[in-house]
């Protein structure tokens, strides 16, 4: 029997551009199956292991810039999303969870897969919604649509988020065979687009601090490209000689003087310069950061102002020492801060001059790049530095990279995506799961980013640990032949013999590393993805020659290197700088 | 540098006979890590994909009957766990979770691996704690202790479940190579047993009431094997006539007339007989069902009077009936009202006669007995049906079980666990995760099983998707050779192909089945299981005659069949009968 406010959450759904949507089977959510699956403008997939469908889910909502609904069956389906759900509130990406569940007088009668499913999500979701389970009262079909309306529309917001609605539903879970389905007119609530500004006087506060200190510094953490926000962003550096850091993930890399070799040159062996690296004054967007120098350094020499600029409700007092948050977007406030300027100078007939600040940071900037582009791999045994090293070098441009956790993104932010040298261009657009800095999810997300953008490569570049903790992403009937996987396998979590600490400890292999013998060929198999194994230097450029190729199957690169020398190589290139 | 109060927490688990700890990797951890590695009473196990760890934990704890620990890093570590952790909270298996964390200060900073840990697991844990970050108050130093003392002790509570225990930790987070590693002696906190009991007029109430009336049923939930139990049940059985319905999860299959096969006989065919099976007395003790036809019945026609016995702090209402909960342990009820009884009955002067309605329960039970025995599965294509048949036929004395959910224990309920004719023997112990009913969790809860058990052989049966959503409980260093699995893989949930509704959807094969095409021979080669891959009857009589002897891996049987052959099977088995 068709229920038909369930039937029309799909309905609201697509009118309100929600056109996506992530199921996994179940009985309990039949009539949500069906309704997304005939509804002619919604394209949908299924994917059985919950965890993994959630972060495709996020994969999917990333790329395509708009909301992905989830859909699961009642009982541990939902906590399966758990972990998804938190990565995508923290990174601030639209998903609108609807899990099917017993009606409430049925939940602890000890039914099969049921739980206590009402604001399951905790503190990581933006909102929880609970549609009624009966619907004959006028008043409740006007709540399902209501309650929608408003998850889709909180999920978008100016800090876009994951909402959950839970929906009850009693039997049965079937149309009959005659049913036809058609779906209503729904009831759409529109949310018109504002934009936060700041008023004249704000503005002029904020530009009297500005013209008022010589030593500026602005630190991009995670965010997505943006070409405008760029674009006032290098006239600041230009025109203005402000330094701006970003690492790998702040998808900074096409400004044309941007500071990205800080984990290099901010190491322990230019300890004794960190005092004259801090601003007087440090201007802050975007989410997190890699670096871990860089936030030392700022926690330790806190500058006498940081204004961070964002709209996100709760704001991160990342390096202790914030003073204003300035609650509009990043590519209003620096391109009002641009204009702004230009007239000030104009009246004033001044440009900034050359900047000693600005000039220490380019300095050690342009001599740690050329430091890691010349750093002599051949001298040393083949190790993953040196894999990641040739593969962000030959990364297309226009493509996408998902950069996995733990080594991973710690490795490509030593290296900077440009070639070094060479000219600026866009080159490829960053990803990595940084909201919670899991290792799970990975494989998924990229999945889902490269099933969200059909005509780019999308490469994974992931640790052992990180890719079979989640080699169910590949365990669905859509994998696209846009995926590559750079597989960095030592084996082991290979982070824990080069941070301090663990290395040090007897229980180093067994307990930290977790030291585990797969490697990817029977999973290639499992999943028909090309699949090629390199343990030296040689195999790699040749495989490498072929690996952006398009093909007909998603590819798999494993680099097979060793623990140990991955350390000694990193150790070297640490030591080795300055 | 070591957190001695940290350290300390392993000498309380201890103390308090928690010896064995599931631990996943990372830094945060790593004081709890070494703490329980170096502690020589303690047992540790590392996995890395903390959801698998988390079941493996229960299967652990579930067998070894007593409470196992769980240490995970911060971040989303800990929301990988709440899938195994909602389970065992159903189930009602003691699992003490200890969580690193960041300290306070630092949550929503944007740090790496921080989320909102506090209460995570919401409404599925008994208790949750959260532990100090600083130690300078001596009372600090108490708290640990006294909060982790009462985290276990209502961990194995008269009602057993699990408990958290969030730690947030500054770093250093590594002793240094000169720092030794002790104990300190530590507060214990032991709680002395009791147990609930009735008074004399209390039960004098109950054995009128049971006098009274005549036709009485008691119907086992999921229990583990408790022989002295079953000693009680078997008296009320033989001496009082009283029927007593077990699914194969009760473990109850050693009682010489327990009734098993209901869920053949109260299938649709039978469907008249109906109102003659309902009890005026029903009296039920554990926890799930699995025969929905026996939960329909008793809610059809509602038996007057429902007692149920058990010491959990929240009763189901599975059938709608319930008129007293009797809030005391099985054992004690059954043995103290067959002590009762018999006195009484001495000074009557009488035993029950001859009972209609338990002749009824009796005869057909044997009927449906003959008739699961003597089906001519030879007349029909090979199916899962009779692969799992003629495995529980085979299955070893004094081995244990573990059904996966979906139709793995669906069919085995059809099936039973005793010879069908042959005589009573004590049989498997059958085990299934029947609090949550996921398909999740049943590979690494078996796995958790063998490890407890290393003396005992432990089959799993499962279904593909079960078997390949929790591939990763195969991904660890201790998979123990007494493991066998029976892998039923017909590419597909083919439940949905059984059950009324989604057969007759366009829809079937992709969203409800979603068909998959792995066969299991890649994971055999990854984690060196014994591997054979069975399609017909014939070389499954082979491989099951040596499935079972001891072997140096672990075994895997992968039984493929068609999921089109197995509905039209168990249809025509249905119909069948009567």
């Amino acid at each position: 029997m068709i229920i038909q406010p369930l039937l029309n959450i799909a309905e609201i759904c697509a009118r309100k551009g929600l056109t996506q949507v992530v199921l996994s089977p179940g009985s309990r959510c039949a009539h949500l199956v069906l309704a997304f699956v005939r509804h002619p403008q919604i394209k949908t997939y299924t994917i059985t292991d919950e965890r993994s469908a959630a972060f495709v889910a996020m994969g999917l909502a990333q790329q395509s810039k708009s909301p992905v609904a989830l859909v699961c069956t009642s009982g541990s389906a939902a906590l399966n999303y758990a972990p998804a759900i938190a990565e995508a509130y923290y990174q601030q990406v639209p998903l609108v969870v609807l899990t099917a569940d017993r009606p409430p007088e049925w939940i602890d009668q000890l039914d099969g897969q049921t739980i206590r499913q009402q604001n399951i999500y905790g503190r990581h979701i933006k909102a929880s919604f609970q549609l009624p389970v009966d619907f004959s009262h006028p008043d409740a079909v006007w709540h399902v649509e209501r309650q929608v309306n408003e998850a889709i529309n909180l999920a978008v917001g100016d800090t876009q988020a994951p909402v959950h609605v839970n929906i009850p539903i009693r039997e049965p879970f079937y149309p009959t065979t005659e049913e036809q389905v058609s779906y209503d007119r729904v009831k759409v609530i529109e949310v018109i687009k504002s934009e936060a500004t700041l008023d004249k006087p704000t503005w002029n506060q904020l530009l009297d601090q500005w013209d008022a200190i010589e030593n500026k510094l602005i630190v991009a953490g995670q965010h997505v490209y943006d070409a405008e926000l760029l674009k006032a962003l290098n006239h600041l550096q230009e025109d203005y000689n402000v330094p701006i850091v970003g690492d790998v993930i702040s998808n900074s890399q096409s400004l044309s003087r941007s500071i990205k070799y800080h984990d290099t040159f901010l190491g322990q062996q230019t300890a004794h310069l960190h005092s004259s690296f801090c601003p007087e004054l440090l201007i802050t967007y975007g989410q997190s950061l890699i670096s871990k120098s860089l936030k030392l350094l700022l926690r330790k020499y806190r500058p006498r102002y940081h204004w961070h600029i964002g709209t996100e409700v709760q704001v991160a007092d990342t390096f202790q020492a914030l003073t204003h948050h300035i609650p509009v977007k990043p590519t209003y406030f620096f391109n009002q801060l641009f204009s702004d300027l230009d007239f000030k100078n104009m009246l004033d007939g001044e440009q900034d001059e050359d900047n000693p600040f600005s000039n220490l940071w380019q300095t050690h900037n342009q001599q740690a790049g050329r430091y890691v582009a010349r750093f002599p791999f051949a001298e040393h045994e083949f190790s993953e530095f040196e894999a990641i090293q040739e593969t962000m070098r030959l990364i297309p441009e226009n493509s996408l990279l998902h950069l996995a956790n733990s080594m991973a993104v710690r490795y490509a932010n030593f290296v900077g995506l440009e070639k070094p040298g060479a000219s600026t261009h866009p080159g490829a657009e960053v990803f990595a799961n940084r909201g919670t800095s899991g290792i799970d999810g990975s494989v998924s997300t990229a999945v889902g980013t490269a099933l969200a953008a059909p005509d780019r490569l999308v490469t994974l570049i992931t640790g052992d640990l990180a890719f079979f903790y989640d080699r169910n992403g590949l365990w669905n009937n859509y994998l696209p032949s846009n995926l590559r996987v750079l597989l960095m396998n030592n084996h082991a979590g290979g982070i824990f013999r080069i941070i301090n600490g663990p290395k040090d400890q007897p229980e180093l292999e067994e307990y930290f590393e977790t030291q585990q013998p797969l490697n990817a060929e029977n999973t290639a198999r499992d999943f028909h993805l090309d699949y090629h194994l390199v343990q030296d230097r040689q195999t790699l450029q040749t495989q490498l020659s072929t690996f952006f190729e398009p093909s007909e199957c998603p590819k798999i690169l494993e680099v097979e290197t060793n623990s140990v020398t991955n350390a000694a190589v990193l150790k070297q290139f640490r030591e080795g700088y300055g």
